[in-house]
C-alpha cells in the first residue's frame, strides 16, 4: 500500500468512497430536516423557547416525530460505523470491483433502511439494516487482516 | 490533487480542519461532563446502581438532564457529519480563504447552538444549527463534483 | 510530518490505530444485535410493524432493552471521538510507544465500559468510561499544539 495510489482520484474505490459517504451525509441530514418539519405540521415542541407565540403546549412523544427520531438513531450508530471503517477498507487498497460494490451496497441499504422505517415496511428495513451491517463486518475484518 | 499537499502542515485548510475538529471534540465531551455534574447536582440517575448509598429514587425525565441530552444528542446527529465532509472537503484542495472559513463557520455555529441550547435561547439556537448544515451542504456538494 | 511516513503499514501508531478502530466498531455493531435479541427476548416491539403476527402490545419503555441502548449512546458520543481524534493524532507523529497504547487504553476502557454498563458494575463502567475520555483528550490536546 502506497497512499499516494490508495487516496488518489486514480482510484475508484476511494472515488466510490467519497462519493457514497456525501450521498449518505446528506441523506442523514435530511433527517433532522423532516424531524423539524414534522413538529412545525404536527406542532410538536418539546422545548419551552419553541412553543413562544404559538400557544402550544410542549410534547414529549408524538409517534410521527418519534418514529422519524428512531430512523435517525439508526443512522448514528451505522452510518458512521461504515464511514469510518471504509475509509480504512480503502487504504487495504482492495480489487475495485469488490471495494466499489461495498461503497454502493452499504450506502444503498441505509437509503432502503430510512425508506422502510418512515414508512414501517418489513421486512425491507431489517433488509437496510442488514446490507449496511454486512459491508461494514466484511470491510472490519479485511481492515483487521491487513493491518 | 496531491495528498502529499492536502493534508500537510503546510496547507491552511487542513490546518484549520485539524484545529477546529479539535475544538469541536472538546466541545462534545463537555456535554458529557456537564450531564454527569448536573445528575449528581439535581440527584437524577437513571442506573440503579448509581443510587447506591445515595438514598435517590430513580428519576427517567428531569428536564435541566435531558436538555443537556438533546443538545448533545443534535452535536452527534451534526458535528460528525461536518467533521467527516470536512476531511473529504479537504482532499479536494479548496481556496486557502473558502476552506479555513468553513471549517470556522462550521465549528464556531455548533458552539453558539450549545450555549444558546442549554439558555434556551431562540432564534440563536436556530441560526448555530443552519450555520452548522450549510457548511456541510456546501462542503458535501464540492465533495460530490470533485470525486 | 509526511503523511506517507504516518499513515504507512510500517508505521506502528497507525497500524495499532486501524486495528484498535476496527475492534471499537465491532464491539459497536455488538450492541445492535444485542438490542435485537433482547427485544425478541422479552418481546418488547417499539415500532408496530414489528408485533405483525406476534400478538404482543407496543413496549416504550423495558429495562433490559433501555440499557443496552443507554451503553450504546454513550458509545456513540465517545467511541467516534476518540476514532476521529486519533486518526489526527497518528499525523502528529508521535512516538510508538505512547501512539500505540493511547489506541489501546483508549479501546479496551470503551469495551471495560460495555461490560459493567451491561453489568450494572461500578465503579468498573466509570473507569471505562473516564480512561477513554482522557485519552482522547491527551490527543486533542496534542493535535491542538501541533496544527
Amino acid at each position: 500500500m502506497s497512499i499516494l495510489e490508495t487516496i488518489s482520484l486514480d482510484n475508484d474505490v476511494f472515488r466510490a468512497y467519497a462519493f457514497w459517504t456525501a450521498i449518505t451525509i446528506f441523506k442523514m441530514l435530511f433527517m433532522s430536516v423532516l424531524t423539524g418539519r414534522t413538529r412545525l405540521k404536527n406542532k410538536i415542541f418539546i422545548n419551552h423557547e419553541d412553543t413562544v407565540g404559538r400557544n402550544v403546549e410542549i410534547v414529549v412523544n408524538d409517534e410521527d416525530v418519534e418514529r422519524i427520531r428512531r430512523a435517525h438513531r439508526n443512522d448514528l450508530e451505522n452510518c458512521f460505523p461504515f464511514m469510518i471503517i471504509g475509509f480504512l477498507f480503502v487504504l487495504t487498497n482492495p480489487s475495485s470491483f469488490i471495494g466499489v460494490n461495498c461503497m454502493r451496497i452499504g450506502a444503498i441499504s441505509r437509503i432502503i433502511h430510512t425508506v422502510a422505517f418512515l414508512n414501517a415496511l418489513q421486512p425491507w428495513r431489517f433488509i437496510g439494516f442488514l446490507g449496511c451491517i454486512l459491508v461494514t463486518v466484511y470491510m472490519g475484518i479485511q481492515v483487521l487482516m491487513f493491518f
